[in-house]
């Protein structure tokens, strides 16, 4: 230990700390805060490139809307209104390209509308009160206090929800224009500069971010959704690799990792909690009409892909609990039923892997019926052997998690023929391409 | 059919129509669309009469906003900058007080120190270029491209969610005050009049959002929570009389409704994908501190109840999945059985009742841990039985069903207890009361 004699002059800043101490103190905020605050930022980055283009972009596109102040023609024309062409980027640019169309063009028919529907108000409580301001007032206030809870209450209805932000921005808008109407000399002018600032923000925006790197949330939608199914699909490999195994199963896998580690067991987690990022997706994905993908295109069939592949995780979940059996069954038992059963997750596997690649790149799955009528098959035999299996020899408790796991397995197939029927009619909807080299089965 | 001759005068204006059909093509209309829209907005309030009660709120709000015209010395004071107001109530009024705190104070915040750093970037950009307007559009152009780059990537950092609205706010400050500085006279008066005014804004959208029937989101997440656990003791309540029930298992229940249309077989379902819901409340609720449930109430704890709930609700799904199995298991095997399982789904789902009683009404679980122990006894002896019994007789396929239901019921039994331990601990951290009359168990 330190005695107080062989620490430095002791000054009012460093509170009587050794300068040790000091060093180590800033040394130990160095390491354990900014330096991760800085790794953090640096991942954040690295996971994910487009989140810096972001960045960029939305710098830029602000940029663009201040030169309504930099450049003295368009400055003397719209003035101070200006601002809000700044405001209407910074407001409705989002990540996606989705986001932002569908917030660009709720601002700008909200914008219009509610300040059409402000300036006739206005003359309304101007024609109904004369010169009388109070009376004026109270007309205006309760247009106001109406329209505002009207329009708020509709955000609730459901139909309704791709316009929330139009709602909102209506209520806005309506009650600026109508409220500061009678305060206002050449209402006109002022409304007519503010609708085309805020188009021209909300255009600057749009432009910006479908031309500049776009992100479209098609495109994330498809690929979170074909992610999902592959994982499924690697479950099922990785399920027959490790259960079906011949020597010790636990606490080892196969190649003396420990099992609960095996990535295939953590993957599948994250498509049973992923029903509200696909539905949101397939919401603002249906903004990007016509420009990526046709102005039909099925989004609410990949909202349904995914549904049915949170409904197989379910079953894939209860099979995973069955590593946390211990498996005793005899070998001879499950050398009975092993072969149908890795025939099953191999075929099935293949199956939605298969399927996850034709989601992600547009073709039409060429072998997955095949392989679907293969497991199909296996899970038949699987079912006859399940009849014909004698139990005399064995005990109920050890034999029932392999058991149990061909039942789950033989209940499995028909979710991924579930799965694969709802590709095949998304390949029809959408158009999906015929491979240039067909897979043979 | 109808013949032409019987038609009454073609106008231009029916279009060849039959009255007859025009009338009832209106009828249809309304039938279809109109009623049915007006029975939908009629739900929407009868679900939640709190939504009706939000909109009257926010018109109220808005009403009150507008007072900075309608009020000569105010308008004096603020002159157009009420409309700052205004928009501050229609954007930050929320539903909840979480989410109407959070903003207002992130809205206050971000406004504050956005139009400080605008002004003093303003202030470097005039020195440094002097009179020279191009130099100082340069130098504020590059700080704006700059500072909105890097603030748009901060929101993309984890710990910053709260924030998100707040950075969003700074961004378009800062650019709003630094852009429009140069060709601003009284740039201080502007700043502080708008700082003013937003403040203005946020007290009027919070006293209103708290002073009349106010919705805690922290209550919201409780009662969430809580019904989830219900859900999952419906369940095992309903799975006791139905799956172990003595006559013919399908389609028929026991009083003769279909079983596929049980509540209790499609409650629990919300709970499989309430995580996203579950955490967005929590954050929430984190602004409602103080004033609700003291200043460190435990949120976080009640997620971790949540997920511990969607954990054991994967296992009820499995369950669920063995209604879809012929039920042929002769009755001498499932009499073996029968008890034990009927008395851990009984205990089990008393105490997951029990439980949800006491995060709704934050009182102690007082009879929980005795209904756990007596499951766990049940499921202790289960297991024995599970050994004991001799498979001589019966048919594989037929008995694994309700053999692998026992053996999911035994893991459970876990699982509840799980749920119960972090309960206490919310008890424990959350200072629950002690309920006034003991139940006895």
């Amino acid at each position: 230990m330190m005695s107080p004699e062989t620490v430095g002059p002791i000054t009012n800043y460093n509170y009587g700390l050794p300068s040790e101490w000091r060093k180590s103190l800033l040394q130990r905020l160095w390491d354990n805060k900014v330096y991760g605050v800085a790794m953090t930022i640096k991942k954040i980055g690295q996971d994910d490139p487009r989140r810096i283009v972001h960045g960029l972009k939305v710098g830029l596109a602000v940029t663009l809307a201040s030169f309504l102040f930099y450049i003295k023609p368009i400055y003397d024309r719209f003035n101070q209104d200006g601002i809000w062409a700044l405001m209407t980027v910074v407001l409705i640019f989002e990540f996606s390209v989705g986001a932002t169309l569908g917030k660009g063009l709720n601002r700008m028919m909200a914008t219009s509308s509610g300040a059409a529907l402000g300036v006739g108000i206005h003359n309304i409580a101007f024609r109904s009160a004369g010169s009388n301001l109070p009376g004026e007032f109270m007309v205006l206030g309760f247009f106001v206090f109406t329209i505002g809870a009207i329009c708020t209450f509709m955000r609730f209805i459901p139909a309704l929800k791709p316009y929330d932000y139009g709602l909102m921005i209506f209520i806005l808008t309506f009650s600026m224009v109508s409220v500061s109407s009678s305060r206002t000399p050449d209402l006109r002018k002022i409304v007519i500069d503010r609708i085309l600032t805020i188009i021209i923000g909300s255009v600057i925006a749009i432009v910006v971010c479908i031309g500049i790197c776009p992100v479209w949330n098609g495109e994330n939608l498809q690929n979170l959704i074909a992610n999902n199914i592959e994982k499924l699909g690697n479950f099922l490999e990785g399920f027959k690799g490790e259960y079906f195994h011949k020597g010790e199963y636990f606490p080892k896998s196969e190649d003396g990792q420990p099992l609960d580690n095996k990535p295939f067991r953590k993957g599948y987690k994250s498509v049973l909690t992923s029903k509200s990022s696909e539905e949101t997706m397939a919401n603002l994905a249906r903004w990007e009409w016509q420009y990526r993908f046709g102005f039909k295109h099925p989004w609410k069939q990949y909202v349904k892909v995914g549904a049915l592949t949170r409904e197989c995780a379910y079953k894939i979940e209860a099979l995973n609990s069955y590593f946390n059996f211990e498996f005793q069954a005899p070998y001879e038992f499950r050398s009975k039923i092993q072969e149908q059963c890795t025939q099953i997750c191999s075929e099935t596997g293949k199956a939605l892997k298969e399927l996850a690649t034709a989601v992600k790149e547009m073709t039409k799955p060429t072998s997955v019926n095949i392989r679907i009528e293969k497991s199909k098959v296996a899970s038949q035999k699987l079912n006859v052997l399940l009849d014909m299996i004698l139990l005399e020899d064995y005990n109920l408790r050890e034999i029932i998690p392999p058991a149990a796991v061909a039942l789950i397995l033989i209940d499995v197939v028909p979710c991924i023929e579930k799965i694969a029927d709802a590709v095949h009619e998304l390949a029809y909807l959408s158009h999906f391409k015929t491979p240039d080299s067909i897979v043979s089965p």
